[in-house]
């Protein structure tokens, strides 16, 4: 219960430590049975696009806590970031996004015929995964899990845009967007390694506030960051009138701000426009106390790990959250 | 083993002798959470328009060969039905349908991003449907046949149109659409009902045959049928440019048909020429073909029952072909 740690493994560090592990999720992923070529050549390029694995990590670091990698937990590390490939390929298409980490979206190189169908086929796979570890319950949150994250789009899409302007509101789209996901991670490896059920429960919630944490600085990095780190133009989500923490904030500082409301009212927005208010939202306090909420939920999803068993792992996972509050991930 | 059985109970009998079971699943499907109203909206619209429920029946038939049915027998049923009605939501948005039974489809009355966001959602639905089974082998045959579908909805968009114009093609496509569905019904309700592995794998066959057959005539549905029974416009296959088994036959018999070739050819193709094409078709010998090879599927579908547990839904499942079989579905 080493709560006085301060410094824990990088990243990288445990990128490196849990290599070989990462290599057999990856091999999962790549087993995909893909007879139709263009198909295979899609997904390649999917998967070679890939990101941190930060949800196979959160897998396999949860699943160490408690026992050495097996093929099970490779399954469900494999099964977790399918599915989140699966929803980007929707959510390119729904959000008509042309780059993502910098690269083309199938989206923008395929119809969108296509792209539904590579979603889905992509869901598939990771249902097949996840019933690679023969445990129901595992397959049992995969699908609430993937309920919630359908309904949240669903409510961002159509929902009331006056009622998107609350805090709370706020919170239950990231949660379903980001944390769901994150919750599934920990949770159905704690569930797989046979955890103690309170130990299930403390790394589930773990999960929901690293994954809070986590799309909190996403969308800081929306402003703040480079095209090139972010791998999408900046302004994405005032561009598509999507309010996220920054904007609430500078919202609460200057409710009348007519370019702001402009913007999320639906009217003309050009880029000129987009980047206006990406300035003047960055330079206001905005960031700094958007910051602050993140690093707040990282300081809760730490103290879930209070008595969870001691190890490299548990370090790692109590690491992570540095990890998420970097700008420059 | 009666074999010579020639004439089992009609499809109205063996509706109303399940009627019971038939009212749990409709109630089980009924049970999805839907917080989000115009979600709620949409999916009672997509259930209360719903088909014959043959899915279902081959579940619960397949099910009360072995036992009464019970409620992970009831799951399965309605998990089978809404992965199918999950892929009618997605096939329609990529046909661009706006008529599905004779009542507008989401896609002619929502956004694509909301089609397919609620596709998904019915996805998930199904998947924590079949869950419930607490059946892990369910649930990975759950997951093959969505790959199975996706792949096949793939090569029939984007294959290679010269490969198309074989009946090798076609059977392996309509394995694809349809008979991989029922499929899934009888062979994992033969799994759940503990089954013996034999009869399981003779359940298994009969499903996918009596799938081959129900798609065929589908197929031949699309040429003879009346728009009313059918739901959707005549001659549709052809307007989409879509080789089915009636029009294989008629260019075997004038392979140089110069408007068949044209509209196949991915030419100009107006209602005038559909509507001739079709009567071309209608008129010519190939239909008589077409209904010829799912009566042979239906035999073959028979013939895997051989030997199985005698009774109601022995002789139920054995009339099931005479339905199939029947034009005015």
């Amino acid at each position: 219960m080493p709560l006085t740690v301060q410094h824990g493994p990088s990243f990288r560090t445990i990128q490196e430590w849990l290599h070989e592990d990462l290599e057999r999720v990856e091999a999962r992923m790549r087993e995909i049975p893909l007879a139709f070529e263009p198909l295979k050549t899609a997904v390649d390029h999917l998967l070679t696009a890939g990101g941190k694995r930060i949800r196979p990590l959160l897998v396999l670091l949860t699943g160490r806590l408690y026992r050495p990698t097996d093929e099970a937990m490779v399954s469900l590390a494999a099964a977790v970031e399918m599915l989140h490939t699966a929803t980007l390929v929707h959510d390119d298409l729904i959000d008509g996004s042309l780059l993502r980490r910098g690269v083309p979206t199938l989206n923008a190189i395929w119809t969108p015929a296509a792209t539904v169908l590579t979603g889905d086929y992509l869901f598939a796979y990771a249902a097949s995964l996840a019933a690679r570890t023969e445990n129901v319950r595992v397959m049992a949150i995969f699908a609430r899990t993937l309920m919630t994250i359908c309904e949240g789009e669903l409510h961002q899409q159509f929902g009331d845009r006056e009622a998107m302007m609350s805090r709370q509101d706020y919170l239950r789209r990231i949660y379903a967007k980001t944390a769901a996901m994150f919750e599934l991670a920990t949770e159905a490896a704690a569930v797989l390694a046979q955890a103690p059920e309170p130990e299930v429960e403390a790394l589930r919630q773990y999960g929901v506030d690293l994954g809070m944490a986590f799309q909190i600085m996403d969308d800081v990095l929306d402003f703040t960051g480079e095209v090139r780190a972010l791998g999408k133009p900046i302004g994405n989500d005032l561009r598509q009138g999507l309010v996220t923490l920054p904007t609430l904030f500078y919202l609460e500082e200057h409710p009348d701000d007519p370019l702001i409301l402009q913007i999320l009212g639906g009217g003309s927005r050009d880029d000129g426009m987009i980047e206006e208010a990406v300035r003047r939202i960055r330079n206001s306090g905005a960031i700094a106390r958007s910051v602050a909420e993140a690093e707040a939920f990282v300081r809760r999803s730490r103290a879930h790990l209070q008595g969870l068993p001691d190890g490299p792992a548990w370090h790692a996972l109590w690491s992570l959250g540095d990890h998420v509050l970097r700008r420059d991930r």
